[in-house]
């Protein structure tokens, strides 16, 4: 199989066809794979696949608005998080969960695009409050997921110009 | 093969055969292929097989010690950030990056550990002073690389009590 990392493309068109329970399920196995600062794991998933609910959520953005069978919201919980100013790790925890996420799908054959919530406050406000988040979850990524009706080529991201070499 | 998601697991301890460059590259063709928000890619990495300089960072902080022939530093750069509020961005970008490093690392037979370095700020300033990094280069982690010498079992990471189902 070519290498998912490589082959992951964001995909904003999606078939209408519902994304099975067996694939939700290790599109979440993958996403708690990731690894966690002292493993606390300070990172919640909403699984959306109510019609109504992904229509109220996907308008909290303006680039949030395509049409997915399937959102994965990633969320911060403030509750397991490192003390002070280690607190912050929660980001870099939900951006690999997210990452994951992103490339098991893609292993699967399904299309994703991971949309930016976190830092962005009214966003966050909108989601939290659509979904009833408690005061310590903090909405992260809006993870769009389906059967792609669009094929983006992969491209190579590689440029020189951001190595250095010490060798 | 087996996922290599499912499969990754911080490794600490390497033998002394050196990772080739071949491999190298590799592994900054997947960091690279990471998503990256508005495709701005602020993220740099830094390559240090240099022993000296490999010495020199390890002593960074406390948990970066352990011994590896590679070790690849993720750097924000925000000259090419998003503007604002959305500057934070960077953080997520330079996490999946970091995220991709560790995956395929593990495809490769590689292990692999991910030691955070932003935003603890005095490791932040030794690395960045180690390194001559400019005053918009953030170091993000530090990822330590070799063929691995332990061999940590896969474990699951799925608990049910962080997932909600709004179906």
């Amino acid at each position: 199989m070519e290498n998912p990392i490589l082959k992951r493309r964001s995909v904003r068109k999606f078939k209408e066809t519902p994304v099975s329970r067996e694939m939700i399920d290790k599109l979440l196995e993958a996403a708690m794979a990731a690894p966690s600062a002292c493993n606390k794991r300070p990172v919640d998933f909403y699984v959306i696949t109510d019609e109504e609910k992904l229509q109220e959520i996907s308008m909290a953005g303006r680039f949030t608005r395509m049409k997915a069978p399937l959102i994965i919201l990633v969320v911060g919980n403030l509750k397991r998080a490192l003390p002070l100013q280690l607190a912050d790790y929660w980001i870099h925890d939900a951006a690999a969960a997210s990452e994951n996420i992103l490339i098991e799908a893609t292993a699967l054959g399904l299309g994703s695009c991971w949309c930016g919530i976190h830092p962005q406050k009214r966003m966050m406000q909108k989601v939290s409050q659509i979904l009833g988040l408690g005061e310590k979850q903090l909405p992260f990524s809006l993870i769009k997921i389906g059967h792609p009706d669009e094929f983006p080529e992969p491209h190579s991201g590689y440029d020189k110009s951001r190595v250095t070499f010490l060798e």
